[in-house]
């Protein structure tokens, strides 16, 4: 997909929610939001994979993310999460935007997000098999890393 | 905390389910792990906030974590997540450690995790309201950013 096609490469699309931007990334609000303070840091340069970014790119998003994250926590949220989520074969709509966002999402006890993000399928939580480690080693190492 | 007390401070910890290292960071298997492939990516040095970490750390993490999401999107999986969890409040156990730490979790269409994390939630999205907005800038922004 092209940039021209991306409400996040729009100039102008979040000027009145913007946050905080530097010289590769831009943190502003989102809408529709999950809850207040729900904020999105996005690369300036239109990426739809994590493993496109550059290591200043994401140096550049987390030096955003850093001050947000520390804010929420002393004033509104009492946890906090940064969740960025992958779905090549899920369509755009006004949900899903392709360009590679990372959602910061403050909560506290009590929200659902707070104790579900927390626990969320800890039933589903098993031991590493070694069947299963070995497998996963050899699908994930490589010589050269 | 001190680093004492942190199992991902521990030499050796994770020895025989490593997957990558570089100067800054580790990423390893997680156990017990949600699904196959869930992978834990780490700072070396002990740090228990996102904000704590430096640039040349985040760029770390995510050189490791760039190479594994996309070995898992090559194979095992459809759709990958990448969540990062703060909750000073919850003591750790078995499940929790206070050692920040991103989770890669890989998953694919029809499994309950490729559905759930794209659409968490979802009815509870709304849009942002400009009271909202403009107290949330507030709370935010701020003059030397």
């Amino acid at each position: 997909m092209s940039s021209k096609e991306c409400v996040f490469c729009e100039p102008g699309h979040f000027a009145d929610k913007l946050i905080a931007t530097n010289e590769l990334a831009t943190a502003f609000l989102s809408t529709p939001r999950l809850t207040p303070g729900h904020t999105l840091v996005i690369p300036k340069r239109h990426v739809e994979l994590p493993s496109e970014l550059t290591s200043d790119e994401t140096g550049a998003i987390f030096d955003l993310i850093g001050p947000i994250h520390a804010k929420l926590l002393g004033s509104i949220a009492v946890g906090v999460d940064i969740w960025q989520k992958t779905r090549p074969e899920v369509a755009q709509d006004g949900h899903k935007v392709d360009h590679v966002h990372f959602h910061i999402l403050p909560s506290t006890p009590g929200e659902e997000l707070y104790g579900e993000a927390l626990n969320w399928r800890r039933p589903n939580f098993a031991p590493l098999g070694d069947n299963e480690r070995l497998q996963m080693l050899g699908l994930l190492q490589s010589e050269n890393q």
